[in-house]
C-alpha cells in the first residue's frame, strides 16, 4: 500500500496535495476523482454514533451506550473491547469509516463540562480503558479518535486557553493517558486539542505531533485537528497536523499552496501529510472490503448489549444491607430522573438514542409481585433548582407508606455539557433537600445518581444505600434497576475520587485558571488520588471503590522475584476468594510505591488491574507483569522514565483506600547519573566521590590551603566550591576552570 | 553630606572605590586612611548581639531577647521599637554601628529551620513588625539590616538554590514583607539572600536590587550581601550591590578593577556603589557623636525587659480553666527543658546571653507557697528522642501525687537550625510519651512549649492547657512563670497557622523542592492562613489565635464611607470591651474580604491591627485607615497593585478564625483595562462591546456574511475571531488585519 501511496502522491499537484488537508464538508475527506481517491466519512462518538442528518441539532438514531465516566467504572477490558466492536457494527451501518473516539484527557478537576466524556484521574486506567475500546472498533474496520491530545481538561476558553504543564507532569499523567492506547492499539487518528500547551496550540505543535506521537510513539496514522483548532495551517503542517476539519472552504488550501510555493512548508513536508491523509483513506476503503456497510445487528441487541455493559459499570458506593431491594411488598419510587432519566452528556456526544429505558417502568417489570408508588420529588423544569415543598411533602408522604424508597437525584442536563465548566460540586437543592426529607421518615432509603461527574453528597451519613449510575446510556434505567433488585451483583468501581467537597481537589486553587485563557497545572503530578493520598486527605468515596453484594477476601500476594533491575519482569500473583453467598466480580488492583525517594513521588500509583468472576467460595490467583516504567518516574535530567534504586511495595486490594496485600521488592537500578560539576556545585557533593575530594584537596594545598574535606561541617558542605576564596587564597580564574574540567572528567 | 560624599568620591583611587565595596574582614567596613574614612563595625542580630571575641564560636554576652518568632507573637509595635531601642543600647556599648536584622522572610513552611528567626506568615504583620523593630534601633543611632531579600524560605541548599515565584505572589506576600518597612522604617541597609529568584542570585538581582528597592520602595542606604552570598562581584555591583560581607581577600576588589578597567562596570556605577557605603560610613560615625560608644544599661535592667517583653509574646493556646494556677498546694514540674530551658536558636543569631532564668526556679520563686516537684521525664542527652520509660514513670508518680503538673516540653536544639530544614512537624516521641502518660493520671495537665516553629500535639485533646513559649529569650523561664500563675495576663497572638498535620501545609509537595537546588512556589498566594481558610482546611490553631485569662466581647464596627474609591482613605472604628474579671490585652485584627472576584483571591487578608490594654468592664474604640492597597491585589497586566471594582467586607476579630464583626463597603476602582484585540479574541468578548459589535457585523456583512453577533450561542461565544474562516467566507488577510487594528482604535 505504501507503495500506491507514492504513486498516488507524484500523481497529484500540488492544489490536489494542498486540498487533501482539509475537509470537503464538515465530516468528509476531499476526493481526487481524477484519481481514483474517494472520499471516507467520520461522525462524532465516543459513546454512540452521531451521524448529522443534515437538519441542525438533529441526527440519525443509534445506540447510547454509557458514557465514557461510567465505562471506565467497569475495570473490564474485554466488556469494553465489545462495546467498541458493537460501535463499529453501528459505524457501519451507517457508512462511517471513523468515529471520533475515545476521549482520555484526564480528569484533572471534577468541574470540567466535559467530564462525563473522559474516563479516569488515572492515566494507566484511562489509556488501558481506550487500549480497549480502539481495539474494538478497530477490529471490525472502523477506525478511531484517540482525543483530545493533549492537555484539553477544562471547558473553558478550551479555543483559546494556554495550558501551562510541566515536563514531568505532562510525561507521567497527561500525555501517559495517551501514550499505551497510542503504542498498544494503534488508533487509526489521533486529534489535537483546541488549546495551546506551554504558549503553542496543540495544532501546531511539533513537540507533541511530531516529537513525541511520531518518533518516540512510533504513531504511524493520521493526526486531525479538533473541529476548528486550527490556528495557523501552514505552521500546522510542518508541526505535524495531517487534516484540518471541518472544510477550510478553500481558506487554508490556499495557505498552504502559498507556503509551499514560498519554500515555507518543503515538500516533503507536505508529501508526509498528504500520505498520512491517503493511507487512512485507502485503509478505510480496504476495511470495507472486509466489513461492508451493512446493518449486522438489531436495534434490541445493541440495546440489550447497552443494558449488559451499564449494569458492569454503575457504582454501589454504599449499602447497609437495604439492597438488594425485596420484589415483594411496597416500594416508593421517587424523583423525575424515574420518569425522564439523564443518561448522557450535552455537546458533539449527544447521540439520538434507538429506544430509551424508563427506570420507573422498568422497576415494575423487573419486579411484577411488588406495589411500586411514584412520586416526583422535584421539577426538572425549575431551572433554579430550588426546593418545592409541596413536591417534597408529596414524596415524604409516599416514602412513609413503603418499606422502601429508592431516590433518583443527581445533575440535570444544565449542570454540566461540554462548552462550559461546573462552577461548584453540588447536586441541585430540590434534589439535596429531598432526599433529607425523605431519609428522615424512611430508614431504607437508597439514592441513584445520574451524573457525569463527581457530587458533593451532605447526605451520605441519612441514606441506606447509594447507586451511583453515572450517565450509563439509553439502557441506564434497565440497568438500574437490574442491581437495585440483584438481578445483577454489582462490580463497578470508581475510576476518580470522590472528594467530600470541592476545595479539597487539588486543582481547586487553579481552576479554571489564574486569568481568562490561561491556567497554570500547579497541582503538578499529584492528581486525584496521587493528592488524596499524598496529602492525607479522606475522599468521600477513594479512587478504585466499589462494592458488591458479595464479599472478597484478599489471600495471597506472590512475586517472581525479590530484586529486579531495569531490564527485567517482575510476575506478581495475587489470590482472591468470594466469601460470601453470590456470585460476583471483584476488581483487583495492583499499586506500587516507592517507600522512599529523594524525588516527591505519589504515595503509590496504579499499575495494573484484573477484573475477575467468582462463584461463592471460589478462589482465583490472577497475574500481572510489572516491569521498569511500572516503578519509574519521568527524570527531567536524563529526558527519560527512570527508576530510583532502593525498595518498593507491591499492594494489592480491591481499593485504592483498601490493599490488604503488600509485597516488597528492591530495584536496582541502571541509570547512569554522571555528577556534573561547576562552580556551584556543593563542597558536600566533592566530600561524596573520593576521587573528587582528593583532587579538590591536592588543588587546595597547592594555594596553600591544607584542609580535610571530610572533616568539614555541614555548614561548609553547603557551601558552593565558588566560595573557595572566602579562606582567602587567590585562585585566578584559569586554574579555577581547570579544577571544574579536571572534576569533570573524573 | 551628600556633597561631602561627591567630595570624597572624586578624591579615592580607582583601587580605593575598588576596596570600599567588600569588608576589610569579617565584621568592618574598609577604611581609607589618607581620605580620613574610618571604618565601621556590623554584628549578628537580630534578638540580641552576637559580637565575636575571636575565638571560634565565641561572643560576647549580651542580653538574648525574644527571638522573631515569639516576638511577632506580640503585635505590639510599641514594645517591639523598646525592644530594638534596648538592642541598640547594646551595639553602642559594644561599639557595634550595625545589627544585622530584622529577618522578614516569610513562614511558608513550618519546616524552614530558620523559622524562628523570622516574624510571620503573613506579610503585613511581618513587615509592621519589622518596622517597629528597626525604628527603635535607628532611633538610638544604630543602623538596622533588613534581611534576606528575598525570597529565602528554606535553609537546604540555601547558598545554590533557584527560588522560583511568579510575579503576583512575589509582590503580595514575600516582597510586601519588605515593602512597608523599607518605606516607613527606612533600615539603613538590605541584606541580599543567598538564594538565587527566578533564575538569578540575589547577589546579582537588578530586578531586586534596583529595580524594586531603589526605583519603585525609594531605598537610599546601603545593600549588602548576605556574607559569602556573592556569586560575580561585577555582575553584583551592576545589580545594585553594594557591600560584599565578609572580605574578600582582594580577590573581588581585583575583579572589580579589571571591569571597571574594561568599561564592563560603568565609572558611575562604581561610583554609585561607592557612595552607598560611604553614605552608610559617615552616618554611622554622625550618629555615634549623639549617641557615644558606652553602656547606659545594666544587665539585670534588659534580663527584666527581656522577661516583660517575653511575656507579652508567649501564646495561651488552650486553657480549661486550669491556668492560671494556684500559688498553693502541690505542683509537679516536669521535662528536663524546667532546668534547661531552650530559649534561642542556632546559627548566626546564637547569642551568649548575660543570664538565664531558669523555668523551675522562677516558678519556685513566684510562688513561695508551693510544693513543687520535680521529675526529669526525658534526657535531652539522649538524641533519639526515645522515650524512657523509667523517666516516664517516674514522672507519672510525680504528677499523680500533685494537684497539677506543668509539662516543660517542644523541640531540643537538634530539631531545628539555621542551615537545615526539619523533616516532620513531631516534637520527640519522649516528649510526647511523657505528656500522654501524665496527662493520664492528672486531670489538670498544662504544657509549656519551647520551639521555633509550630509542632504536631497528637496529645492536644488530654491536656488542660497549653502555653506555646516559642523561643522567648533568656527570660523565658521568668515569663512563663508569671503566665502560669496570672502575675502577668497572656496577649500573645499566634502569628503564624498551627496546622493538624504537615500535609496540611500548602508547600508541602513543594519542600524542599521539586529536585536539589530548585523550589517553585507553587501554592502561590495561598501560604499560611490563606491556603487554610481558601481550602476549608481546619488548623490546630490559626492565625491571629491566643487566649486570655479575662473575656473580650466585639462591640461594634463603624466606616466612614460606604463606598470609596482609589483615592480615597477609609476609617474603621472598631469597638472592644473587657467583659471578665481580669485587666487583659487584646489585639484586634482587621481583615480585608473581596466578596466576589473574578481573580482569583484569599478569604480575607490582614490589613490592621492594634493591641489594646483594658480595665475589667472598660471598651476602647479602635480606629484604622484602609486605602486603595488595602484591597488591591497585584495586577501583572497593568503590573500594579489594583482592585477590581464590587463588594467588600471588613472583619474585625480576636483571630483569623473569629471575626464577629463585619461592615461591608463598595469599591469603585479607576483601572483602566482597554480590551486588547487579536485573532483569538473571542466573539464573546466582542459581543460585550456594542462599537466593537457593530464594527465586526458590518465588517462581515461586506463579505456577505450578515449575523445578529448578539443573538449567537455561548458555543460560537467561545471561538476565536480567528475562526471566521469556519462559515465559508474568505477574508484576505490584509483587511482581516485592518478590522483588528480598528477594533483596538475603537
Amino acid at each position: 500500500m505504501e507503495k500506491d501511496i507514492k504513486k498516488l502522491i507524484s500523481q497529484m499537484t500540488l492544489e490536489e496535495k494542498a486540498a487533501m488537508l482539509s475537509g470537503s464538508d464538515s465530516w468528509h475527506t476531499a476526493a481526487v476523482d481524477r484519481l481514483g481517491i474517494p472520499s471516507v466519512m467520520m461522525a462524532d462518538g465516543p459513546h454512540g454514533l452521531r451521524r448529522e442528518t443534515g437538519v441542525r441539532g438533529e441526527s440519525y438514531p443509534a445506540t447510547c451506550f454509557p458514557t465514557g465516566s461510567a465505562l471506565a467504572c467497569s475495570w473490564d477490558r474485554a466488556l469494553i473491547t465489545r462495546l467498541g466492536s458493537a460501535l463499529a457494527d453501528e459505524c457501519r451501518s451507517q457508512g462511517i469509516s471513523i468515529i471520533l473516539g475515545p476521549a482520555v484527557n484526564i480528569k484533572r478537576s471534577p468541574l470540567c463540562g466535559r467530564n462525563f466524556e473522559y474516563y479516569s484521574e488515572d492515566p494507566y486506567l484511562s489509556s488501558q480503558t481506550a487500549s480497549a475500546y480502539i481495539k474494538g472498533v478497530q477490529s471490525k474496520g472502523v477506525g478511531t479518535s484517540l482525543k483530545h491530545f493533549a492537555a484539553n481538561n477544562k471547558e473553558t476558553d478550551r479555543m483559546t486557553t494556554d495550558t501551562v504543564v510541566d515536563e514531568r507532569t505532562l510525561r507521567e499523567i497527561y500525555l501517559a493517558s495517551f501514550e499505551t492506547a497510542v503504542i498498544e492499539a494503534k488508533p487509526w487518528t489521533v486529534m489535537c486539542a483546541y488549546n495551546k500547551l506551554n504558549g503553542e496550540f496543540c495544532s501546531e505543535n511539533r513537540y507533541l505531533l511530531t516529537d513525541i506521537l511520531r518518533k518516540e510513539w512510533g504513531f504511524e496514522g493520521m493526526v486531525v485537528s479538533d473541529w476548528g483548532a486550527v490556528n495557523e495551517r501552514d505552521d500546522g503542517v510542518l508541526a505535524g497536523l495531517d487534516l484540518e476539519m471541518p472544510t477550510s472552504f478553500g481558506v487554508n488550501t490556499q495557505k498552504i499552496i502559498d507556503a509551499v510555493k514560498s519554500g515555507k512548508i518543503p515538500a516533503e513536508a507536505l508529501d508526509r501529510a498528504v500520505g498520512h491523509v491517503l493511507s487512512l483513506v485507502l485503509k478505510c476503503i480496504e476495511a470495507k472490503k472486509s466489513f461492508p456497510h451493512t446493518k449486522t445487528f438489531t436495534d434490541s441487541e445493541h440495546h440489550a448489549l447497552a443494558r449488559e455493559i451499564a449494569s458492569q459499570c454503575m457504582v454501589l458506593l454504599k449499602n447497609d444491607g437495604t439492597l438488594p431491594l425485596k420484589k415483594t411488598g411496597r416500594l416508593a419510587v421517587i424523583g423525575q430522573f424515574a420518569k425522564k432519566p439523564r443518561y448522557q452528556g450535552g455537546g458533539s456526544s449527544h447521540i439520538h438514542p434507538t429506544m430509551l429505558d424508563i427506570p420507573l417502568d422498568e422497576i415494575k417489570k423487573s419486579a411484577p409481585g411488588l406495589t411500586v408508588l411514584y412520586s416526583d420529588g422535584y421539577d426538572l423544569s425549575d431551572e433554579t433548582g430550588a426546593p418545592d415543598p409541596a413536591l417534597i411533602d408529596e414524596a415524604v408522604k409516599t416514602a412513609e407508606s413503603a418499606d422502601a424508597a429508592v431516590i433518583f437525584a443527581g445533575l440535570p442536563d444544565s449542570f454540566e455539557s461540554e462548552g462550559y465548566d461546573r462552577r461548584h460540586m453540588k447536586m441541585p437543592d430540590s434534589h439535596n433537600a429531598l432526599i433529607e426529607a425523605v431519609s428522615k421518615v424512611q430508614k431504607n432509603t437508597v439514592v441513584v445518581l445520574f451524573n457525569g461527574s463527581p457530587v458533593e453528597m451532605p447526605w451520605i451519613g441519612s441514606v441506606s444505600a447509594v447507586l451511583e449510575g453515572y450517565l450509563c446510556g439509553q439502557a441506564s434505567g434497565g440497568a438500574a434497576a437490574d442491581i437495585l433488585f440483584g438481578d445483577v451483583n454489582p462490580s463497578g468501581k470508581l475510576a476518580e475520587t470522590f472528594p467530600k467537597k470541592l476545595s479539597d481537589n487539588p486543582s481547586y486553587l487553579n481552576f479554571p485558571g489564574e486569568k481568562p485563557n490561561y491556567v497554570e497545572y500547579r497541582e503538578g503530578i499529584f492528581v486525584g488520588y496521587r493528592y488524596y493520598e499524598k496529602k492525607q486527605i479522606a475522599p468521600l468515596f477513594p479512587f478504585g471503590h466499589g462494592l458488591s453484594y458479595t464479599t472478597f477476601e484478599y489471600r495471597g500476594i506472590k512475586t517472581d522475584k525479590t530484586e529486579i533491575g531495569d531490564g527485567d519482569t517482575l510476575t506478581v500473583q495475587v489470590t482472591v476468594a468470594n466469601t460470601g453467598k453470590r456470585a460476583g466480580k471483584e476488581t483487583v488492583q495492583l499499586y506500587v510505591r516507592d517507600v522512599e525517594s529523594s524525588i516527591m513521588r505519589p504515595f503509590k500509583e496504579l499499575r495494573g488491574f484484573e477484573k475477575v468472576e467468582l462463584e461463592p467460595g471460589e478462589e482465583k490467583t490472577v497475574s500481572f507483569t510489572l516491569s521498569k516504567r511500572d516503578f519509574a518516574y519521568y527524570d527531567t535530567e536524563l529526558n527519560s522514565f527512570e527508576v530510583e534504586s532502593g525498595t518498593f511495595e507491591i499492594l494489592a486490594g480491591g481499593s485504592s483506600a483498601d490493599t490488604p496485600l503488600c509485597q516488597t521488592v528492591v530495584y536496582h537500578s541502571g541509570a547512569v547519573r554522571k555528577p556534573k560539576y561547576n562552580k556551584l556545585t556543593q563542597i558536600g557533593e566533592i566530600a561524596k566521590n573520593p576521587a573528587a575530594t582528593a583532587l579538590l584537596q591536592e588543588f587546595l594545598a597547592k594555594f596553600g590551603l591544607n584542609i580535610d574535606i571530610k572533616a568539614l561541617s555541614q555548614w561548609i558542605y553547603e557551601m558552593p566550591l565558588r566560595n573557595i576564596y572566602l579562606t582567602g587564597i587567590n585562585i585566578p580564574q584559569e586554574e579555577f576552570d581547570n579544577l571544574i574540567e579536571k572534576l569533570n572528567n573524573l
